[in-house]
């Protein structure tokens, strides 16, 4: 498996050329960095930090296969009761295969690849889309489509 | 089931404001267009005219469930196989639940859900996140998520 440093691709696709290529990279860059927040938080046990990656709204949404979670409380609620329930575990997060496409001046979207290492072995795994926004507070996720696989 | 044309709700998000919002209705309902064109040509079993709703690019990306289709080719190819091939069917395909939400000046995701709706009386369905961008000759999906109930 490729470590997110070595997986990701930042592409440069602005149509209407109002962005610079450096630009382009340096956003890519602080979007991939919210990532690795993101699976630092998550490795530590740390669900809020992990949860920081994503928009703190009602608007927030949240796709795993056909369960539908809006807002950003019900996202975090679903991943405790998945992750932190009884007799549930975190494991150890992995990203790999990430592409960040810039597509406007404030907006990114992420295709990649998530595994989970559990204490038993087992490596729970999927894929996902993710909608980025940048905020005044930085880059957060508005969406996230994640399909596991069964 | 609620019918593609009521369903829509166009919201406009434009952090930077540099896109009317008579713009942007005018552009959700551009993508609109596109959906209700290949539900059309789907309902006729034309899975060309269906497949011209796609980015016609070995780029465009196709997630179903945790399998990948890379490019426009292999995922006509991916529908054919799922629905026309040997005791195969198309059905009768209804979008549902559009948000629409345009992101930068020629860029666009949508989310949604579908149904077939087979002869057999079954109706398979799921939901979508779609990445539209603009391009010379229209609006066209360059990223599809979709997860199917199991």
């Amino acid at each position: 498996m490729k470590s997110a440093a070595t997986a990701v691709l930042v592409f440069v696709l602005f149509p209407v050329g109002t962005v610079t290529q450096d630009r382009a990279l340096r956003e890519g860059k602080a979007i991939e960095q919210v990532l690795r927040n993101q699976s630092a938080a998550w490795n530590r046990h740390d669900l809020e930090g992990y949860m920081a990656g994503y928009w703190n709204s009602s608007q927030l949404t949240f796709f795993s296969g056909t369960e539908i979670s809006s807002g950003w409380q019900a996202t975090l609620e679903r991943y405790r009761r998945r992750y932190q329930g009884e007799g549930r575990e975190m494991g150890k997060l992995v990203f790999s295969d990430l592409r960040i496409e810039l597509i406007g001046p404030a907006s990114a979207f992420v295709r990649g690849a998530y595994t989970l290492t559990m204490s038993n072995g087992q490596t729970p795994h999927g894929i996902f889309t993710l909608i980025f926004r940048k905020f005044p507070g930085g880059w957060k996720i508005v969406h996230d489509h994640t399909s596991a696989a069964q």
